[in-house]
């Protein structure tokens, strides 16, 4: 029987066992959303930076960087942190250097111990279910979070992931967010407007960000953490 | 306007601010219930410890000493860990030093830096409401969690306190648990049924300590740390 836990905090991460599991790292306001919708959208790779310098670097090599600061476009780059530039395949066969903040860190973390790390968001939930159920591996969702504290969203996708599972486990972060991802019933947005993410993003005026990464199953792609950076599995 | 925010385990507790606010610690099963429990029928003060030598060393003062390994009273102890011993005053005017894993590291955490601690359990709900709506502090629930990790009972707590307080807050975990506290209306021992920790107790025969611990507003005590130990602030 396959289990599945829940992490609410890369800063709890070392409580946790990683070796043989499958991690999936999800930071849905909005950088694992984004990374979904690049390379479901045509995007070749996307390398994860710690920072904007790192980021720049990759500019001299041909790439595209995305990256932002305060809600915005960060000055010299091509791109800031919204999944809907990378609608209708806009930016197809290109190479993203993209800077994060929570979901970069996240994203170190499981590559060292995990046998295998995969990105997670809403827009891809089913896609990555089919993928899990396939698998043998045991699964670990590694919430984001928001500066190492428990945030709603992340965690609402570790109860919605398992909830659609399905299978019987004894994580209790689990147990709590199935439990609300029940409740809401498909109201995810409503729901999570509540949530302090969201909020510091509508004060950005991004309601349109928001409200495209709350949407279930828009893609079906799988996205993993290859030696050269995330990749879709689809992609040939 | 005060606010409440919740702390899901003692390892994140470096995130939060601490200065100017009341901590109540929470460790439901069973560490806190009890001694909101003990305290409440008549015991004078408890000093919690780290370990069982720690606690031997009370013995020689004169005091009951409490503990417990594997769900059993330690040997050469005077009491477990169960509330149900302090029941109808038996203990009354006793002094008792209890050693707890998960909860005597919240304590000491929580005291280093908060203007006050108080110990939270579901038995003594209303009354440690009470008693924060005349306060000026603000508010930060800080769950002893099992060995770092979010439990669902220490958790819920935080929902049940939030919700009967009615503050208005930005406090991600606290809006998680509370949604949860709503939905369960009532039906906290159904509930925690299927908590992880609810399962090892109930390995261990402990379904009257798990019951007793889930009853709501037993108590009007508010249980406080001052130097010399818990003591309850209706005692006089």
């Amino acid at each position: 029987m396959k289990t599945i836990e829940t992490c609410i905090s890369p800063d709890l991460l070392d409580l946790h066992e990683l070796a043989n599991k499958t991690v999936i790292v999800v930071d849905i306001f909005r950088a694992s959303s984004t990374m979904v919708t690049a390379l479901s959208n045509g995007v070749n790779v996307i390398v994860p930076v710690k920072d904007l310098d790192e980021c720049k670097a990759y500019k001299k090599k041909g790439w595209l960087i995305a990256g932002e600061r305060n809600g915005k476009q960060a000055e010299g780059f091509d791109l800031g942190n919204s999944p809907l530039a990378y609608l209708d395949r806009a930016l197809a066969g290109q190479n993203v250097a993209m800077t994060t903040t929570n979901g970069t860190r996240a994203i170190s973390l499981a590559r060292e111990h995990a046998a295998e790390v995969l990105i997670g968001s809403f827009l891809n939930l089913q896609a990555t279910v089919d993928y899990l159920q396939a698998s043998t591996n045991d699964v670990l969702v590694l919430c984001a979070g928001w500066k190492g504290k428990f945030n709603l969203e992340d965690s609402l996708y570790a109860g919605a992931l398992s909830w659609t599972l399905g299978w019987k486990h004894e994580c209790d972060a689990t147990l709590a967010m199935e439990s609300i991802y029940e409740q809401v019933n498909g109201g995810l947005r409503e729901y999570l407007q509540k949530a302090s993410h969201a909020k510091r993003l509508q004060n950005h005026d991004l309601e349109k960000d928001i409200d495209f990464c709350l949407e279930l199953n828009q893609y079906n792609s799988v996205v993993y953490l290859s030696e050269e950076g995330l990749k879709n599995k689809n992609n040939k």
